[in-house]
């Protein structure tokens, strides 16, 4: 069985877990704390991220977006209807233009702040309250992509076409974890609203929506298909 | 002939221009300064970044990495031995999980504040010295990725294995913006300097080379070969 070394709210762990969920891979997840800097997962991943994927051949695969084409590459084409990567050229740039939003802008500007100073912070050895200047940026910074998400919800079914991708995953990833710190104002964005009702309906999602934080309930809406 | 919206001490761009030099495919540059936030460049990206290729047909590929998937998508096959991207799956996570350590890692630990400090801020609007801190600490840092660099040269022929692959010009791209500023630490990194200087003496590099900033002199061996 596979192996994901994760954290479960690391926005980029939910990400490659709803895609192996989607597609019915079973996996064994191992937690990781990234300040821990643990030798075993530097020497799986010298950069020291989650998440990191061990193939069942033994293949390391770190990184959510080099995960993300690892398992294309090695399973995709087997996927029919259900592949979550377009094979048309241009429609694979927006799906992996939009991966990156979520997972690289949307992470600086919003999600990794809040997921840093609201749950990593309580747990790690220098602990230390959250800094409510970088947290106010980033719920800021969060309004702005929930907008972004609900411009593209409101013109296409999916957010990067007709059909389900992987960017959809990427940006529920990263939205999931703002929704469980009640940071993801869905009453202004109805569009992005019923986007998420959809992806978070997925069977995928339910191991994320039984996720908790030690000592720290989810806004009450977070495991609410209808909210 | 495809359009490449870049600036010429954009690391992210200079890949994109090496490994279009290298496949031979001709581009027409138009030089952007992201500060100014153009109004048609955010059309093409709302991300408002360099590089964006518009290719022939129209298509509009914005991102470093979201490029080089394209250009290996629409063409790689055809380039037979000089492809960039290897075809084995496990090949294909080393050259990403690399080409991803220089565009991001590299990039938010080092390069882009060189950039920034040192270059975009002399044209900026709001102008103003370098930010010395941020220039002491990304200095410090670009030691370690060059050290990273100089224990991958030190095992392998290029730095994903025996084949050039995006890897190196993902990693060339940012080293030669820090070298240009005197920033790379050549003496102390003899593999990492043996395996710059035949990466540099390739066609691809000499537009690199020939860039200038108005009114900065590069360092004295920016464009030598042999340094």
């Amino acid at each position: 069985m596979p192996v994901l070394h994760h954290h479960p709210f690391c926005p980029q762990s939910r990400f490659v877990r709803l895609v192996l969920g989607e597609y019915g891979v079973p996996i064994e997840l191992v937690e990781e704390r990234i300040a821990d800097r643990r030798p075993e997962l530097l020497a799986l991943d010298p950069a020291g991220r989650t998440p990191v994927l061990i193939d069942d051949d033994g293949t390391v695969v770190p990184g959510a977006s080099v995960i993300m084409e690892y398992i294309d590459d090695i399973g995709g084409a087997a996927m029919g209807p259900r592949r979550l990567m377009p094979t048309d050229p241009q429609a694979r740039v927006e799906v992996r233009r939009l991966v990156e939003w979520f997972t690289i802008k949307c992470d600086a500007e919003a999600t990794s702040w809040l997921v840093q100073e609201k749950i990593f912070k309580r747990h790690s050895p220098q602990g230390g309250a959250p800094d409510m200047d970088a947290v106010r940026a980033a719920r800021a910074n969060m309004r702005h992509h929930m907008r972004y998400i609900d411009a593209l919800a409101g013109l296409r079914r999916w957010l990067a076409g007709d059909q389900l991708t992987y960017a959809d995953f990427a940006a529920a990833a990263h939205l999931s974890c703002a929704d469980y710190l009640d940071d993801a104002p869905w009453s202004e964005h109805e569009a992005a609203k019923e986007w998420y009702q959809r992806i978070k309906s997925r069977p995928a999602f339910r191991s994320l929506l039984a996720d908790r934080v030690p000592g720290m309930a989810p806004a009450p809406h977070y495991a609410e298909i209808d909210f």
